[in-house]
Protein backbone atom coordinates (compact mmCIF):
# COMPACT_ATOMS: atom_id res chain seq x y z
CA UNK A 1 0.00 0.00 0.00
CA UNK A 2 1.57 3.43 -1.38
CA UNK A 3 1.78 6.57 1.33
CA UNK A 4 1.86 10.21 -0.03
CA UNK A 5 3.68 10.64 -3.13
CA UNK A 6 5.31 13.93 -3.03
CA UNK A 7 5.22 16.34 -6.33
CA UNK A 8 6.92 19.41 -6.62
CA UNK A 9 6.26 22.03 -9.31
CA UNK A 10 9.52 23.63 -10.02
CA UNK A 11 10.08 26.73 -12.45
CA UNK A 12 12.57 29.42 -13.43
CA UNK A 13 9.47 31.81 -13.73
CA UNK A 14 5.81 31.51 -11.60
CA UNK A 15 5.42 27.84 -11.85
CA UNK A 16 2.18 27.92 -13.62
CA UNK A 17 2.98 25.73 -16.93
CA UNK A 18 4.88 23.27 -14.65
CA UNK A 19 1.58 23.16 -12.01
CA UNK A 20 -0.90 22.91 -14.97
CA UNK A 21 0.77 20.26 -16.83
CA UNK A 22 1.18 18.35 -13.84
CA UNK A 23 -2.32 18.78 -12.46
CA UNK A 24 -3.15 17.75 -15.28
CA UNK A 25 -0.99 14.65 -15.78
CA UNK A 26 -2.13 13.85 -11.84
CA UNK A 27 -5.69 13.77 -12.28
CA UNK A 28 -5.17 10.62 -14.49
CA UNK A 29 -3.70 8.45 -11.52
CA UNK A 30 -7.00 7.89 -9.08
CA UNK A 31 -4.92 4.93 -6.78
CA UNK A 32 -2.36 7.41 -5.61
CA UNK A 33 -2.52 10.34 -2.89
CA UNK A 34 -0.38 13.19 -3.90
CA UNK A 35 0.74 16.28 -1.73
CA UNK A 36 2.05 19.10 -4.10
CA UNK A 37 4.24 22.09 -3.59
CA UNK A 38 5.54 24.72 -5.85
CA UNK A 39 9.27 26.18 -6.21
CA UNK A 40 9.21 29.14 -8.28
CA UNK A 41 12.01 31.50 -9.62
CA UNK A 42 14.60 29.20 -8.91
CA UNK A 43 16.81 30.58 -11.68
CA UNK A 44 20.12 29.71 -9.87
CA UNK A 45 22.22 26.78 -9.71
CA UNK A 46 22.72 27.40 -5.49
CA UNK A 47 18.46 27.90 -5.84
CA UNK A 48 18.36 25.07 -7.43
CA UNK A 49 20.74 23.18 -4.82
CA UNK A 50 18.58 24.27 -2.20
CA UNK A 51 15.44 23.38 -3.75
CA UNK A 52 16.75 19.85 -4.50
CA UNK A 53 17.78 19.53 -0.50
CA UNK A 54 14.54 20.04 0.34
CA UNK A 55 12.89 17.38 -2.29
CA UNK A 56 15.05 14.86 -1.43
CA UNK A 57 14.67 15.46 2.33
CA UNK A 58 10.24 15.41 1.94
CA UNK A 59 11.10 12.12 -0.38
CA UNK A 60 12.98 11.12 3.06
CA UNK A 61 10.57 11.84 5.32
CA UNK A 62 7.61 10.18 3.13
CA UNK A 63 9.49 7.16 2.51
CA UNK A 64 9.29 7.52 -1.41
CA UNK A 65 10.74 8.73 -4.39
CA UNK A 66 9.38 12.45 -4.97
CA UNK A 67 7.97 13.31 -8.43
CA UNK A 68 9.49 16.69 -9.99
CA UNK A 69 7.69 18.68 -12.96
CA UNK A 70 10.06 21.18 -13.93
CA UNK A 71 10.04 23.55 -16.60
CA UNK A 72 13.41 25.56 -15.55
CA UNK A 73 15.08 26.55 -19.82
CA UNK A 74 18.35 26.05 -18.35
CA UNK A 75 19.99 22.66 -18.26
CA UNK A 76 22.26 23.13 -15.64
CA UNK A 77 19.66 24.34 -12.98
CA UNK A 78 17.87 21.46 -14.08
CA UNK A 79 20.87 19.09 -13.40
CA UNK A 80 21.21 20.37 -10.00
CA UNK A 81 17.55 19.99 -9.70
CA UNK A 82 18.13 15.90 -10.01
CA UNK A 83 20.01 16.33 -7.67
CA UNK A 84 17.20 15.40 -5.27
CA UNK A 85 16.61 11.89 -6.77
CA UNK A 86 13.16 12.10 -7.75
CA UNK A 87 11.55 11.14 -11.03
CA UNK A 88 12.17 13.97 -12.94
CA UNK A 89 9.63 15.25 -15.58
CA UNK A 90 10.99 18.21 -18.10
CA UNK A 91 7.71 19.49 -19.27
CA UNK A 92 9.39 21.28 -22.46
CA UNK A 93 12.28 18.73 -23.24
CA UNK A 94 9.69 16.15 -25.43
CA UNK A 95 8.32 18.87 -27.67
CA UNK A 96 11.63 21.18 -28.24
CA UNK A 97 14.03 19.00 -30.85
CA UNK A 98 10.43 18.35 -33.05
CA UNK A 99 9.94 21.84 -32.80
CA UNK A 100 13.13 22.73 -33.90
CA UNK A 101 13.61 20.71 -36.57
CA UNK A 102 9.96 21.51 -38.15
CA UNK A 103 10.62 25.21 -37.34
CA UNK A 104 14.08 24.73 -38.48
CA UNK A 105 14.77 27.65 -35.57
CA UNK A 106 16.87 27.08 -32.45
CA UNK A 107 14.61 28.12 -29.28
CA UNK A 108 16.03 30.72 -26.98
CA UNK A 109 16.50 29.45 -23.34
CA UNK A 110 15.06 32.93 -21.77
CA UNK A 111 13.71 31.74 -18.45
CA UNK A 112 10.64 32.59 -17.12
CA UNK A 113 8.81 33.82 -20.27
CA UNK A 114 5.34 32.14 -20.60
CA UNK A 115 3.68 34.22 -17.63
CA UNK A 116 6.55 36.84 -17.30
CA UNK A 117 6.54 39.08 -20.04
CA UNK A 118 4.21 41.63 -20.52
CA UNK A 119 3.61 43.80 -23.29
CA UNK A 120 1.17 47.26 -22.39
CA UNK A 121 -0.93 46.27 -24.93
CA UNK A 122 -2.07 42.88 -24.03
CA UNK A 123 -1.64 44.33 -20.25
CA UNK A 124 -3.67 47.24 -21.08
CA UNK A 125 -6.50 44.60 -22.74
CA UNK A 126 -6.76 42.38 -19.83
CA UNK A 127 -7.20 45.49 -17.57
CA UNK A 128 -9.84 47.07 -19.31
CA UNK A 129 -11.61 43.87 -20.00
CA UNK A 130 -11.39 43.32 -16.28
CA UNK A 131 -12.26 47.17 -15.73
CA UNK A 132 -15.50 46.35 -17.56
CA UNK A 133 -16.47 43.21 -15.78
CA UNK A 134 -15.99 44.81 -12.27
CA UNK A 135 -18.12 47.49 -13.23
CA UNK A 136 -20.71 45.23 -15.03
CA UNK A 137 -21.44 43.32 -12.74
CA UNK A 138 -24.64 42.43 -11.64
CA UNK A 139 -26.62 44.68 -13.81
CA UNK A 140 -24.29 47.58 -12.37
CA UNK A 141 -24.29 49.20 -15.51
CA UNK A 142 -25.98 48.16 -18.49
CA UNK A 143 -24.67 49.74 -21.56
CA UNK A 144 -24.18 47.08 -23.39
CA UNK A 145 -23.42 47.82 -26.73
CA UNK A 146 -19.63 47.59 -25.42
CA UNK A 147 -19.84 43.94 -24.28
CA UNK A 148 -18.36 40.48 -25.92
CA UNK A 149 -20.54 38.06 -23.95
CA UNK A 150 -23.36 38.71 -21.37
CA UNK A 151 -24.48 36.38 -19.34
CA UNK A 152 -27.78 35.70 -17.81
CA UNK A 153 -28.85 33.72 -15.03
CA UNK A 154 -30.61 33.78 -11.60
CA UNK A 155 -28.77 35.31 -8.74
CA UNK A 156 -25.94 32.60 -7.41
CA UNK A 157 -25.77 30.57 -10.67
CA UNK A 158 -22.24 31.42 -11.10
CA UNK A 159 -22.13 34.66 -13.92
CA UNK A 160 -19.59 36.91 -11.51
CA UNK A 161 -16.51 34.35 -11.61
CA UNK A 162 -17.06 33.65 -15.08
CA UNK A 163 -17.23 36.73 -16.13
CA UNK A 164 -13.77 37.97 -14.13
CA UNK A 165 -12.40 34.51 -15.34
CA UNK A 166 -12.94 35.54 -19.21
CA UNK A 167 -11.81 38.89 -18.73
CA UNK A 168 -8.94 37.94 -16.99
CA UNK A 169 -7.25 35.20 -19.09
CA UNK A 170 -9.26 36.07 -22.95
CA UNK A 171 -9.72 39.84 -22.22
CA UNK A 172 -13.33 39.26 -22.93
CA UNK A 173 -15.28 42.39 -22.29
CA UNK A 174 -18.19 39.90 -20.11
CA UNK A 175 -21.21 41.66 -18.56
CA UNK A 176 -23.54 40.13 -16.29
CA UNK A 177 -27.52 40.47 -15.81
CA UNK A 178 -29.45 38.70 -12.82
CA UNK A 179 -32.93 37.71 -13.89
CA UNK A 180 -35.42 39.28 -10.79
CA UNK A 181 -38.32 38.08 -9.83
CA UNK A 182 -40.20 40.57 -12.16
CA UNK A 183 -37.86 39.86 -14.87
CA UNK A 184 -38.98 36.14 -14.66
CA UNK A 185 -42.80 36.60 -14.16
CA UNK A 186 -42.66 37.23 -18.40
CA UNK A 187 -41.90 34.14 -20.38
CA UNK A 188 -39.73 37.03 -22.63
CA UNK A 189 -36.10 38.41 -22.36
CA UNK A 190 -36.15 41.48 -20.34
CA UNK A 191 -36.26 44.88 -22.39
CA UNK A 192 -32.86 46.00 -21.99
CA UNK A 193 -31.16 42.53 -23.41
CA UNK A 194 -33.00 42.42 -26.69
CA UNK A 195 -30.74 44.50 -28.66
CA UNK A 196 -27.73 42.45 -27.69
CA UNK A 197 -29.06 38.49 -28.60
CA UNK A 198 -26.53 37.26 -30.15
CA UNK A 199 -24.03 38.21 -27.26
CA UNK A 200 -26.02 36.56 -24.19
CA UNK A 201 -25.21 33.12 -22.95
CA UNK A 202 -28.03 31.43 -20.08
CA UNK A 203 -26.69 29.84 -16.69
CA UNK A 204 -28.88 27.68 -14.85
CA UNK A 205 -27.89 25.44 -11.66
CA UNK A 206 -29.90 22.78 -10.02
CA UNK A 207 -32.45 24.11 -7.41
CA UNK A 208 -30.15 22.21 -4.88
CA UNK A 209 -27.17 23.39 -5.29
CA UNK A 210 -28.75 26.99 -5.57
CA UNK A 211 -30.35 27.01 -2.38
CA UNK A 212 -27.39 25.24 -0.63
CA UNK A 213 -25.09 28.35 -2.19
CA UNK A 214 -27.94 31.08 -1.34
CA UNK A 215 -28.60 29.47 2.44
CA UNK A 216 -25.18 30.44 2.88
CA UNK A 217 -25.17 33.89 1.64
CA UNK A 218 -28.71 34.56 3.21
CA UNK A 219 -29.13 31.86 5.84
CA UNK A 220 -33.28 31.36 5.94
CA UNK A 221 -34.17 34.28 3.72
CA UNK A 222 -37.19 33.50 0.97
CA UNK A 223 -34.70 34.05 -1.47
CA UNK A 224 -32.75 31.08 -0.12
CA UNK A 225 -36.09 28.96 0.22
CA UNK A 226 -36.03 25.53 -2.14
CA UNK A 227 -39.44 26.51 -3.60
CA UNK A 228 -38.17 30.10 -4.41
CA UNK A 229 -34.93 28.55 -5.95
CA UNK A 230 -36.96 26.03 -8.14
CA UNK A 231 -39.07 28.80 -9.63
CA UNK A 232 -36.39 31.34 -10.62
CA UNK A 233 -34.87 28.17 -12.44
CA UNK A 234 -37.44 26.53 -13.95
CA UNK A 235 -38.40 29.95 -15.02
CA UNK A 236 -35.12 31.13 -16.18
CA UNK A 237 -34.69 27.77 -18.06
CA UNK A 238 -38.03 28.13 -20.12
CA UNK A 239 -37.06 31.74 -21.00
CA UNK A 240 -33.58 31.17 -22.26
CA UNK A 241 -35.11 27.70 -24.63
CA UNK A 242 -38.59 30.00 -25.96
CA UNK A 243 -36.09 32.53 -27.01
CA UNK A 244 -33.78 30.35 -28.00
CA UNK A 245 -30.29 31.59 -25.95
CA UNK A 246 -27.80 29.10 -25.60
CA UNK A 247 -28.00 27.65 -22.03
CA UNK A 248 -24.87 25.47 -19.48
CA UNK A 249 -25.32 24.21 -15.97
CA UNK A 250 -23.39 25.25 -13.72
CA UNK A 251 -23.83 22.40 -10.93
CA UNK A 252 -20.96 20.25 -11.78
CA UNK A 253 -18.80 22.28 -13.93
CA UNK A 254 -15.88 24.40 -13.15
CA UNK A 255 -15.28 27.77 -13.69
CA UNK A 256 -13.30 27.25 -16.53
CA UNK A 257 -14.81 24.60 -18.35
CA UNK A 258 -17.98 27.33 -18.38
CA UNK A 259 -15.68 30.08 -19.84
CA UNK A 260 -14.53 27.69 -22.19
CA UNK A 261 -18.30 26.65 -23.35
CA UNK A 262 -19.04 30.20 -24.36
CA UNK A 263 -16.24 31.39 -25.86
CA UNK A 264 -17.23 27.38 -27.82
CA UNK A 265 -20.92 28.02 -28.33
CA UNK A 266 -20.90 32.14 -29.40
CA UNK A 267 -18.10 31.60 -31.58
CA UNK A 268 -15.62 34.02 -30.21
CA UNK A 269 -11.77 33.31 -30.85
CA UNK A 270 -9.32 34.60 -28.78
CA UNK A 271 -5.96 33.67 -27.54
CA UNK A 272 -5.30 33.25 -23.37
CA UNK A 273 -2.88 35.23 -21.48
CA UNK B 1 11.79 32.99 -45.16
CA UNK B 2 8.95 31.15 -43.78
CA UNK B 3 5.39 32.66 -43.57
CA UNK B 4 3.81 31.73 -41.02
CA UNK B 5 3.05 29.07 -38.90
CA UNK B 6 -0.64 27.59 -37.87
CA UNK B 7 -0.98 25.80 -34.55
CA UNK B 8 -3.91 24.31 -33.31
CA UNK B 9 -4.87 23.89 -29.35
CA UNK B 10 -6.89 20.84 -29.36
CA UNK B 11 -8.59 19.08 -26.38
CA UNK B 12 -11.12 16.97 -25.37
CA UNK B 13 -11.90 19.30 -22.48
CA UNK B 14 -11.38 23.10 -22.30
CA UNK B 15 -8.05 23.30 -23.44
CA UNK B 16 -6.38 25.09 -20.73
CA UNK B 17 -3.44 22.35 -20.38
CA UNK B 18 -2.65 22.51 -24.00
CA UNK B 19 -3.23 25.89 -24.57
CA UNK B 20 -0.67 26.31 -21.88
CA UNK B 21 2.03 24.59 -22.47
CA UNK B 22 1.84 25.45 -26.04
CA UNK B 23 2.32 29.13 -25.20
CA UNK B 24 5.31 28.81 -22.79
CA UNK B 25 6.92 26.32 -25.79
CA UNK B 26 5.84 29.41 -28.64
CA UNK B 27 7.26 31.42 -26.51
CA UNK B 28 11.01 29.84 -27.17
CA UNK B 29 11.30 30.30 -30.92
CA UNK B 30 11.14 33.86 -31.95
CA UNK B 31 12.04 34.01 -35.16
CA UNK B 32 8.88 32.19 -36.53
CA UNK B 33 5.63 34.06 -36.68
CA UNK B 34 2.60 32.08 -34.95
CA UNK B 35 -1.25 32.05 -35.17
CA UNK B 36 -3.02 30.08 -33.12
CA UNK B 37 -6.58 28.39 -32.89
CA UNK B 38 -8.09 26.70 -30.48
CA UNK B 39 -10.80 23.48 -30.27
CA UNK B 40 -12.34 22.64 -27.43
CA UNK B 41 -14.47 19.40 -26.08
CA UNK B 42 -13.52 17.26 -29.01
CA UNK B 43 -14.50 13.99 -27.38
CA UNK B 44 -15.41 11.86 -30.56
CA UNK B 45 -14.05 10.40 -33.78
CA UNK B 46 -16.57 12.36 -35.99
CA UNK B 47 -15.78 15.82 -34.51
CA UNK B 48 -11.59 14.75 -34.58
CA UNK B 49 -12.23 14.50 -38.06
CA UNK B 50 -13.62 17.55 -38.71
CA UNK B 51 -11.53 19.15 -36.74
CA UNK B 52 -8.23 17.52 -38.80
CA UNK B 53 -9.94 18.18 -42.42
CA UNK B 54 -10.04 22.45 -40.85
CA UNK B 55 -6.42 21.85 -39.90
CA UNK B 56 -5.18 20.31 -42.72
CA UNK B 57 -7.45 22.80 -45.11
CA UNK B 58 -5.54 25.75 -42.62
CA UNK B 59 -1.64 24.18 -43.56
CA UNK B 60 -2.74 24.52 -46.87
CA UNK B 61 -3.70 27.60 -47.29
CA UNK B 62 -1.42 28.93 -45.03
CA UNK B 63 1.56 26.64 -47.39
CA UNK B 64 3.41 25.24 -45.06
CA UNK B 65 2.84 22.24 -41.82
CA UNK B 66 0.34 23.05 -38.68
CA UNK B 67 1.21 22.07 -35.33
CA UNK B 68 -1.19 20.53 -33.23
CA UNK B 69 -0.68 20.66 -29.29
CA UNK B 70 -3.12 17.67 -28.10
CA UNK B 71 -3.89 17.25 -24.79
CA UNK B 72 -6.80 14.53 -26.03
CA UNK B 73 -6.53 11.16 -23.90
CA UNK B 74 -8.20 8.68 -26.37
CA UNK B 75 -5.82 7.52 -28.55
CA UNK B 76 -8.22 6.93 -31.49
CA UNK B 77 -8.76 10.45 -31.26
CA UNK B 78 -5.44 11.68 -31.68
CA UNK B 79 -4.99 9.10 -34.24
CA UNK B 80 -8.37 10.44 -36.20
CA UNK B 81 -7.03 14.22 -35.40
CA UNK B 82 -2.97 12.83 -36.85
CA UNK B 83 -5.16 12.17 -39.78
CA UNK B 84 -4.58 16.63 -40.28
CA UNK B 85 -0.66 15.62 -41.40
CA UNK B 86 0.27 17.91 -38.59
CA UNK B 87 3.34 17.88 -36.55
CA UNK B 88 1.62 16.43 -33.56
CA UNK B 89 2.71 17.34 -30.10
CA UNK B 90 0.91 15.57 -27.52
CA UNK B 91 1.12 17.02 -24.58
CA UNK B 92 0.62 13.92 -22.22
CA UNK B 93 2.29 10.84 -24.04
CA UNK B 94 5.84 11.77 -22.56
CA UNK B 95 5.12 11.36 -18.82
CA UNK B 96 2.51 8.86 -18.35
CA UNK B 97 4.52 5.70 -18.71
CA UNK B 98 7.74 6.91 -16.72
CA UNK B 99 4.70 7.77 -13.63
CA UNK B 100 2.74 4.92 -14.84
CA UNK B 101 6.29 2.95 -13.82
CA UNK B 102 7.05 5.23 -10.90
CA UNK B 103 3.41 5.18 -8.93
CA UNK B 104 2.95 1.18 -10.03
CA UNK B 105 -0.27 2.21 -11.34
CA UNK B 106 -2.11 2.81 -14.80
CA UNK B 107 -3.37 6.16 -16.06
CA UNK B 108 -7.37 6.54 -16.18
CA UNK B 109 -8.22 7.99 -19.71
CA UNK B 110 -11.08 9.87 -18.45
CA UNK B 111 -11.73 12.92 -21.10
CA UNK B 112 -11.70 16.75 -19.96
CA UNK B 113 -10.67 16.22 -16.27
CA UNK B 114 -8.02 18.59 -15.43
CA UNK B 115 -10.34 21.91 -15.64
CA UNK B 116 -14.06 20.25 -15.82
CA UNK B 117 -14.94 18.13 -12.80
CA UNK B 118 -15.95 20.52 -9.83
CA UNK B 119 -15.31 19.58 -6.24
CA UNK B 120 -18.49 21.51 -4.38
CA UNK B 121 -15.26 22.30 -1.46
CA UNK B 122 -13.39 23.78 -3.88
CA UNK B 123 -16.32 25.51 -5.77
CA UNK B 124 -17.13 27.11 -2.44
CA UNK B 125 -13.37 28.17 -1.19
CA UNK B 126 -13.24 29.91 -4.89
CA UNK B 127 -16.20 31.61 -4.92
CA UNK B 128 -15.99 32.73 -1.13
CA UNK B 129 -12.55 34.42 -2.38
CA UNK B 130 -13.89 35.83 -5.43
CA UNK B 131 -16.19 37.87 -3.15
CA UNK B 132 -13.91 38.55 -0.32
CA UNK B 133 -11.59 40.22 -3.40
CA UNK B 134 -14.43 41.89 -4.71
CA UNK B 135 -15.70 43.28 -1.32
CA UNK B 136 -12.91 44.16 -0.12
CA UNK B 137 -11.63 46.12 -3.77
CA UNK B 138 -10.40 49.42 -3.08
CA UNK B 139 -10.77 49.87 0.63
CA UNK B 140 -14.44 49.19 -0.04
CA UNK B 141 -14.54 46.95 3.05
CA UNK B 142 -11.45 47.21 5.82
CA UNK B 143 -12.99 44.70 8.09
CA UNK B 144 -9.12 42.51 7.35
CA UNK B 145 -8.86 40.26 9.83
CA UNK B 146 -10.07 37.19 7.41
CA UNK B 147 -7.72 37.87 4.75
CA UNK B 148 -4.75 36.36 3.96
CA UNK B 149 -3.05 38.73 1.58
CA UNK B 150 -3.82 43.00 1.40
CA UNK B 151 -2.43 44.43 -1.23
CA UNK B 152 -1.27 48.27 -0.72
CA UNK B 153 -0.72 50.79 -3.27
CA UNK B 154 -1.46 54.01 -4.58
CA UNK B 155 -4.75 53.78 -7.22
CA UNK B 156 -4.23 52.32 -10.53
CA UNK B 157 -1.21 50.41 -9.49
CA UNK B 158 -2.40 47.05 -10.49
CA UNK B 159 -3.77 46.02 -7.18
CA UNK B 160 -7.73 44.63 -8.33
CA UNK B 161 -6.70 42.16 -10.87
CA UNK B 162 -3.81 40.85 -8.66
CA UNK B 163 -6.41 40.21 -6.28
CA UNK B 164 -8.98 38.87 -8.52
CA UNK B 165 -6.28 35.93 -9.98
CA UNK B 166 -5.21 35.19 -6.32
CA UNK B 167 -8.67 34.39 -5.42
CA UNK B 168 -9.85 32.55 -8.67
CA UNK B 169 -6.73 30.85 -8.97
CA UNK B 170 -5.52 29.91 -5.07
CA UNK B 171 -8.49 30.71 -3.36
CA UNK B 172 -6.42 33.67 -1.70
CA UNK B 173 -8.88 35.95 0.37
CA UNK B 174 -7.37 38.98 -1.28
CA UNK B 175 -7.73 42.40 -0.12
CA UNK B 176 -6.77 45.75 -1.25
CA UNK B 177 -5.88 49.15 0.58
CA UNK B 178 -5.65 52.34 -2.25
CA UNK B 179 -3.16 55.16 -0.60
CA UNK B 180 -4.85 58.50 -0.34
CA UNK B 181 -3.39 61.43 -0.79
CA UNK B 182 -3.82 61.75 2.93
CA UNK B 183 -2.39 58.18 3.80
CA UNK B 184 1.00 59.49 1.87
CA UNK B 185 0.87 62.42 3.90
CA UNK B 186 2.21 60.58 6.53
CA UNK B 187 5.59 58.22 6.46
CA UNK B 188 3.84 55.69 8.70
CA UNK B 189 1.82 52.62 7.41
CA UNK B 190 -2.49 53.71 7.85
CA UNK B 191 -3.85 52.93 10.78
CA UNK B 192 -6.17 50.35 10.27
CA UNK B 193 -3.20 48.36 8.24
CA UNK B 194 -1.23 48.42 10.80
CA UNK B 195 -2.81 45.30 13.33
CA UNK B 196 -1.97 43.29 10.32
CA UNK B 197 1.20 43.73 9.05
CA UNK B 198 2.62 40.14 8.19
CA UNK B 199 -0.28 39.98 5.83
CA UNK B 200 0.79 43.61 4.03
CA UNK B 201 2.44 43.39 0.30
CA UNK B 202 3.09 47.21 -1.00
CA UNK B 203 2.75 47.54 -5.26
CA UNK B 204 4.87 50.17 -6.89
CA UNK B 205 4.84 51.54 -10.25
CA UNK B 206 6.45 53.41 -13.14
CA UNK B 207 5.11 56.67 -12.32
CA UNK B 208 5.76 57.11 -16.44
CA UNK B 209 3.46 54.05 -16.63
CA UNK B 210 1.06 55.22 -14.16
CA UNK B 211 0.52 58.39 -15.50
CA UNK B 212 -0.63 56.54 -18.91
CA UNK B 213 -2.92 54.42 -16.88
CA UNK B 214 -4.69 57.67 -14.82
CA UNK B 215 -4.10 59.78 -18.11
CA UNK B 216 -6.56 56.91 -20.06
CA UNK B 217 -8.92 56.68 -16.73
CA UNK B 218 -9.23 60.30 -16.36
CA UNK B 219 -8.17 62.61 -18.55
CA UNK B 220 -6.42 65.84 -18.11
CA UNK B 221 -7.10 65.72 -14.32
CA UNK B 222 -4.63 66.06 -11.58
CA UNK B 223 -4.95 62.79 -10.14
CA UNK B 224 -3.06 62.04 -13.99
CA UNK B 225 -0.61 64.50 -13.73
CA UNK B 226 2.78 63.06 -14.15
CA UNK B 227 3.57 64.92 -11.18
CA UNK B 228 1.31 63.42 -8.76
CA UNK B 229 1.87 60.32 -10.34
CA UNK B 230 5.51 61.01 -8.99
CA UNK B 231 4.78 62.28 -5.56
CA UNK B 232 2.33 59.65 -5.14
CA UNK B 233 4.27 56.96 -6.30
CA UNK B 234 8.03 58.12 -3.75
CA UNK B 235 5.78 58.43 -0.71
CA UNK B 236 4.40 55.18 -0.89
CA UNK B 237 8.03 53.38 -1.94
CA UNK B 238 9.32 55.30 1.04
CA UNK B 239 6.42 54.20 3.45
CA UNK B 240 6.88 50.34 2.37
CA UNK B 241 10.87 50.99 2.74
CA UNK B 242 10.51 52.57 6.11
CA UNK B 243 8.21 49.95 7.38
CA UNK B 244 9.59 47.14 6.06
CA UNK B 245 6.91 46.09 3.78
CA UNK B 246 8.02 43.82 0.27
CA UNK B 247 7.63 45.68 -2.69
CA UNK B 248 7.51 44.56 -5.82
CA UNK B 249 6.78 47.03 -8.99
CA UNK B 250 4.41 46.09 -11.47
CA UNK B 251 5.37 47.74 -14.10
CA UNK B 252 6.95 45.25 -16.19
CA UNK B 253 5.15 42.39 -14.49
CA UNK B 254 2.38 40.04 -15.36
CA UNK B 255 -0.56 39.86 -13.08
CA UNK B 256 0.24 35.78 -13.03
CA UNK B 257 4.30 37.03 -12.01
CA UNK B 258 2.62 39.38 -9.38
CA UNK B 259 0.83 36.55 -8.03
CA UNK B 260 3.39 34.03 -7.63
CA UNK B 261 5.88 36.34 -6.19
CA UNK B 262 2.68 37.44 -3.17
CA UNK B 263 2.73 34.08 -2.24
CA UNK B 264 6.40 33.05 -2.54
CA UNK B 265 7.03 36.43 -0.50
CA UNK B 266 4.43 35.70 2.11
CA UNK B 267 5.21 32.22 2.51
CA UNK B 268 1.76 31.39 1.27
CA UNK B 269 1.62 27.66 -0.09
CA UNK B 270 -1.95 26.92 -2.15
CA UNK B 271 -2.57 24.74 -4.97
CA UNK B 272 -3.59 26.39 -8.06
CA UNK B 273 -6.93 25.63 -9.56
Amino acid sequence: MPGIRPVFYVSDGTGITAETIGHSLLTQFTQTRFVTDRYSFVDSIERAAEVAAKIRASGEQHGVRPVVVNSCVDGAVSTALAESGALMLDVFAPFIEPLERELGEARERRIGQAHGLVNFDTYHRRINAMNFALTHDDGAATDYAGADVILVAVSRAGKTPTCVYLALHYGIRAANYPLTEEDLEHDRLPQRLRPYRSKLFGLTIDPVRLQQIRQERRPNSRYAQFETCKREVAAAEMMFRGEGIPILSTTHTSIEEIASKVLTTLGIHREMF
